[in-house]
């Protein structure tokens, strides 16, 4: 209701609110510029101990509860963040620049995941039960009882990501899918975004405190820096981490990770230019429509989307110039934005240019800019030959924000060549028409060893929360590509397979127990 | 039939098999120290680039071949394995000292498991198919169709380890596994058992070329000693890596997976002390029993299995004594026997020193030895307090072979704190009466925290290769606790999720077609 006057600037440190006392984050109004109130402390390193400890101690108590319980919970929170969504919209556009209509998007999409793990809680599907029964009689050895289960791996570290500051922040996908698997969570939240981090941990903080859960399950914590992440990585009471954003800062994590005395796994989702490739068959039929639908895409959230297009294989024929003509026509159209940050636009202005000088590579359209916006995004459309993008591995790499390159194929023969060089992606996506098809039966095995999710006649933006959605995919797209952050199946990063033998009916946990789907 | 004569000591680089140039690898008879022929030639660098290699190139065909095409494979290897029993059998207890009957075990259990993987690729679930039909009139927005099914991950590297020279070797659970889920296989071959390991190689080769599989599907590479392993695995056509063998062997190969441009998965199953727990009802009801069965456990394999019982915490009152007088006359009643190589018996010979120096460690028994053995193992027990025991995390470190150490417990109030001060085990073990299930209640998630298996009423040592089963746990006993290389969930680590969305009916994997299963 009142803007942003419920705001403290406080750490969640369990169920107790502290004041931080390390240097303050402020969130500052990418469209202005302005720095926004209130000032959040910086967690210490102290702050980082008493959380993780308190998380250990919250995760047998909590993971032993009753799923209904934790369920329940995560309902709680799915409402409470429901409860402050005009708060919450209004504080995640004047921290992020995401205009309003997406925001309350992702706002539903967050609410909906929560409620989507609730309901994975209570069927109890990630426990991934199997049961062998006794055989008393096999030879030469007879065969145990023998059951398996999936428990929670431990209390989880959660970095919020800048580009989805509900989604994939501090009630994202990581925190409902770890405390859906019974994992208390500390989340340390962006920089870029700390009150929309308060509003919503004050919501999971309710859900915790309604359902009486113990306290440490989960915590938040503010940090200017790297410094209060890598300690939380680094905690001994950490078992695993979930992290959206660079791969530098992914990889960073990772090499703590690895060097601790016991290391753990992070799932960290980091780099894709998500290449889209344009068939001749799609180009011939619908060129025109295919150029402006790509621009939309590519400007969704002024391309900081993690699954952004920003690499275009398109062959060589009919329709590829009406496919270029429409794109550069949307992209001349298109407005400037506020970036994210001015970080972010900094680096996306170097990657640009970076683009610009290449010999072999064209611009062919630009967006308007806008001098009254502090970071404001232009739109960037360039081209080059596959011979040029064949010599030069840089042109492969991401450019965070909506700058895309178009390369031209000579032929479909290529195209196995050019995506085989390609790093992992989260997707691959292919537009084609019924001719086109024997070359897509001979790219899929290419694009499944490359990519986590593969769209036909669709833009790779835009990714169902469900329980088929992967999002994830070979390194560099994410750290561990055997998994997903979107989607039912990334409760499974946070649990472990137990197995128990022989033992007796009374002791054993009811996920376990005999019953219809005992076999 | 006809001993050894068979044996050329050449590498199998793909379907060919080629001399290897670098120093040679010798098998040694561990009852007599005798070196056995012939010299298996060590692999250069270029052995293994050319092994991993192939192994890239005969991934894709490899992995889209029917699945039944696989299956047979695995069927034609296990086959194959069979038909040379007697030649096996008699090189490996040449090579490695285990009685024979032990072997004919191990060997049944390696044909067995092959099968049983073959079994699992002709059932498909593995593919872990989950459809999502499309939803147009979904709103906000329309929902695709999604299609997820997992794909395997690329070539993987085995490592053959010591102590199973059949069930964790060259055919081993690994490299059935990995070419069940499609990957093909490069095996460097534990330098203990060449033969073996040529013998093995020899079957699946000729199972592969029975198929007409593509060229590079299966390999094996000797080395002396840790070069030929660190090039294969930073090999960059290499994609994951399964290892059972020492901490410090894998914890080298997790450090150069790491340190890879792109880090891959390793499956390291390494240290584990496998801590079983005696509760007053049992020792009270069986004692006696109870000591006897403990080292008839820890006594198999000559306590060289990664399953072996190295810690007992046993609580004071009746029945206690008659554990521990009945342990000590059948560890006195023990005969030696050879281990399986002099560097595993120099260690077990420290780590039994370093016990026997403790000043509060007293030795209650020992076994015979025998000098006629060129690396005997004797039996050792020894035993604690339990405040001697956390007062040195030394005492809880494992020492490979049949040496255990049991605590005294003064009460069951003592037992979680000290299960709690143990790193990650394969195994936990309890043995208890109807009396003791409140104990247990309490014991459970803390042992559920510490290890993949439970063992209740009975023993660690004998793994059962079902679809129930977990080898593994948290670190140290593994270096990825989210998984197991023993029984089928194994198939896991070497696959990864991949989303189809929108993918026309004609064009979609036959795994992911609509069928019974969609849904």
């Amino acid at each position: 209701m009142t803007g942003t006057s419920q705001l403290t600037g406080e750490l969640f440190i369990g169920a107790t609110r502290v004041a931080g006392t390390a240097e303050p984050v402020r969130a500052r109004d990418p469209r202005t510029g302005d720095v926004l109130e209130p000032a959040f402390g910086g967690a210490t390193a102290a702050d980082v101990d008493r959380a993780a400890t308190l998380a250990a101690r919250a995760f047998r108590p909590y993971r032993t509860l009753p799923a209904a319980r934790r369920a329940a919970f995560l309902e709680g929170a799915a409402q409470r963040v429901s409860d402050v969504a005009d708060e919450l919209v209004a504080r995640v556009v004047a921290e992020t620049g995401i205009p309003q209509a997406r925001v309350r998007g992702e706002l539903a999409r967050t609410v909906n995941q929560l409620r989507l793990f609730a309901a994975v809680v209570r069927e109890g599907s990630a426990a991934g039960v199997r049961i062998e029964h006794a055989l008393p009689e096999r030879e030469p050895l007879p065969r145990p009882d023998l059951r398996q289960r999936r428990v929670p791996v431990g209390p989880v570290a959660v970095f919020g990501a800048s580009n989805f500051p509900l989604a994939f922040s501090v009630a994202g996908g990581d925190t409902a899918s770890a405390l859906a698997a019974g994992c208390p969570v500390v989340v340390k939240a962006h920089p870029g975004h700390p009150g929309t981090s308060e509003l919503v941990a004050t919501a999971i903080a309710a859900a915790a405190a309604e359902q009486d859960l113990p306290d440490g399950v989960f915590s938040l914590l503010h940090d200017t820096g790297h410094e209060v992440g890598a300690a939380l990585v680094a905690h001994p009471a950490i078992a695993a981490v979930g992290f959206t954003g660079s791969r530098a800062g992914g990889l960073a994590l990772v090499d703590v990770a690895n060097r601790r005395p016991v290391p753990i796994p992070v799932h960290a989702e980091m780099s894709s230019v998500n290449p889209v490739v344009l068939l001749p068959g799609a180009l011939a039929a619908r060129g025109a429509q295919l150029g402006s639908a790509f621009v939309a895409s590519m400007t969704v959230g002024q391309g900081q989307l993690c699954t952004n297009p920003g690499l275009v294989l398109a062959v060589e024929g009919p329709g590829l110039q009406e496919f270029l003509d429409a794109a550069a026509a949307a992209v001349g159209a298109s407005a400037a934005a506020p970036m994210l940050s001015t970080g972010i636009h900094d680096a996306f202005e170097r990657g640009v240019a970076a683009l610009r000088e290449h010999p072999h590579v064209e611009e062919v359209a630009t967006g308007a800019g806008d001098e009254r916006i502090a970071a404001a995004g232009t739109v960037h459309l360039f081209t080059t030959t596959a011979d040029a993008f064949e010599a030069d591995e840089e042109l492969s790499r991401e450019v965070f924000g909506a700058s895309s390159l178009v390369v031209r194929v000579p032929s479909t023969d290529r195209l196995a060549g050019l995506l085989e060089r390609l790093e992992g992606q989260l997707t691959a996506s292919v537009h084609l028409a019924d001719g086109d098809h024997g070359v897509v039966r001979e790219l899929l095995p290419v694009l499944e060893e490359k990519a986590g999710r593969i769209v036909a006649d669709g833009w790779p933006t835009g990714v169902d929360v469900g329980r088929a959605v992967v999002h994830g995919g070979p390194f560099p797209a994410t750290s561990d590509g055997r998994s997903t952050s979107v989607g039912t199946l990334a409760i499974e990063r946070w649990l472990r397979p137990v197995a128990y033998q022989d033992l007796p009916a009374a002791l054993r946990p009811p996920e376990v127990a005999d019953g219809p789907s005992a076999g």
